[in-house]
């Protein structure tokens, strides 16, 4: 049996690779800007040339079973990148990148979407070992999200299942939102979402806050995280209102696929109870009684190595 | 092989039993009350003495596969009905009524909820046959549901999942539900929803309407169809208000499981375009372009014999 995969955490701004064991331990690893490069053709040629020197080191191509690509806008059943608006190659086409991949190293590959690969790589090495039915919820730039049901992933009838990002919250005059809705999740509990909370009670409130020494257009998640942690009250009340918002969301969730757990991933789960326990008392108080068993849990998984992991884990699904 | 399957559809007030080939022709039936007896054991004693003849109308005990049970409440992972409130021989307790019928016949007996055999029903028999993902909708006395993914119904972490009746649906001054929240779908979408709908509109507006000459404490959701296919106005914008709900609903649906298709079942749907054209304009107004493809059908089976041929597919399954 080969005893490694390769896996691609494809970011915005970095592609990480790193060749990774069953156990989860990477063995090596290297880098590449993601960007800078103006076909498809260059990303993959200059991936494989940083490639090679890592697969020597664990013993060559021939020990490697598979790789696993984790990717905005991934798409798992065509093994594509499709319409990323942040990736200068892929932005206005579908970029057929697990092929592309699979013929220049001569192995398998599989593609996915980034929270789904944070999915499998919790089912794989993190906390939902074991678990058959879960959610997880990645709070980042954006609020993604990946749905295991009897132990599979989710992908639906085109592979663009669990956008559970994009449900919407708030009906009536809700926040625009990157997708040009209004009210989704995503424009409230990603980073980008408690900034903008942030600035709305810093300018609709007299509340003092350490928040009010910095200029308000640039105000960050990570800022609020700051001031949380120094007990902060108008800090703690921004994490009171994200984590009641995302309490009811995943009651919501529930009712679908009555998981076991919900596996919170990202930035903001760094502030432990502060974000955990309003997600926890609210999600009591919306939830029907028949789901209150569902746990809350943040991922195991290490935050610098946890998106190629997770890639990783793509690959040994092959 | 053994060529058929018994079905139970086991509703509140009637239970009814049909044996069914594997094509969905119903080959004998009936049927008795569910209510009027003082336990459990009582209900199946009865219905296996209805069961007798009918069995031995098909060729005897040695012709039937297994019996699928379509029940309010009912827990498939158990094979049993749990605290439902409108049986009373199971109202406060759990009744392994899977076991207990596998014991009485001698064959294999499954359990679940009415929405989940309804989708199960439309799958083997319906519109639904070669679909691997779709969302069914059960628009009666509550709003049920069946959730498909990868061909397979979705039962979650305890029995329990598919309940999309009690998604909220507005979360400012909703209607209550009878879960005891507020604003669940099921609370607007339901026949009973809708009849609601038609008080409140009749109470908050002057529009002339055949609904007015009705007592409003007595109208029903078929009131509202007959009205409507009258050409009312004031019920077509019952169904306008309704769908349009629906079709907002489904939007959230899509995210979760991307599903090649809505398929709706109930009394409701007898309204044909007047309540589908609402559902798809608001679904389209609503959902993110990728699930736009999804389509939105009525179930093709025999409303009468639907609930049987839905609890028969179950047996299929075992």
């Amino acid at each position: 049996m080969k005893p490694f995969v390769i896996g691609l955490d494809l970011g915005g701004t970095n592609s990480v690779f790193g060749i990774v064991d069953a156990r989860g331990e990477i063995k090596a690893t290297t880098a590449i800007k993601t960007g800078g490069f103006d076909s498809a053709e260059q990303y993959v040629e200059a991936s494989v040339k940083a490639l090679i020197p890592i697969i020597e080191e664990v013993g060559g191509i021939d020990t490697i079973k598979a790789m696993g690509i984790g990717a905005p806008n991934g798409n798992y059943y065509r093994g594509s990148i499709e319409y990323a608006p942040n990736l200068p190659w892929a932005h206005d086409k579908v970029v057929p990148l697990a092929e592309m991949f699979s013929k220049a190293l001569g192995i398998p590959v599989a593609l996915t979407n980034d929270a789904n690969a944070a999915a499998i790589g919790e089912m794989t090495y993190g906390v939902a070992r074991g678990m058959k039915n879960f959610i997880m919820l990645t709070l980042g730039t954006g609020v993604g999200s990946g749905v295991v049901v009897d132990g599979k992933l989710v992908y639906g009838s085109n592979g663009f299942a669990g956008e559970l990002g994009h449900v919407i919250m708030r009906r009536e005059n809700g926040r625009l939102c990157g997708c040009e809705r209004h009210g989704c999740l995503e424009a409230y509990c990603s980073a980008t979402g408690v900034a903008r909370t942030a600035r709305e009670m810093l300018a609709t409130t007299t509340q003092p806050s350490l928040l009010r020494d910095l200029d308000p257009e640039k105000i960050t998640s990570l800022d609020v995280s700051i001031a949380a942690e120094k007990g902060d009250q108008l800090a703690k009340d921004i994490y009171q209102f994200t984590g009641n918002m995302l309490g009811e969301a995943c009651a919501d969730f529930a009712v679908f696929s009555a998981p076991e757990a919900f596996i919170f991933f990202g930035g903001m789960t760094k502030a432990g109870d502060l974000i955990m326990q309003p997600i926890k008392d609210s999600y009591l108080k919306h939830a029907l009684p028949l789901y209150h068993n569902a746990h809350f849990l943040i991922s195991a998984l290490d935050g610098s190595s946890a998106a190629v992991l997770g890639a990783s884990a793509v690959g040994w699904e092959i």
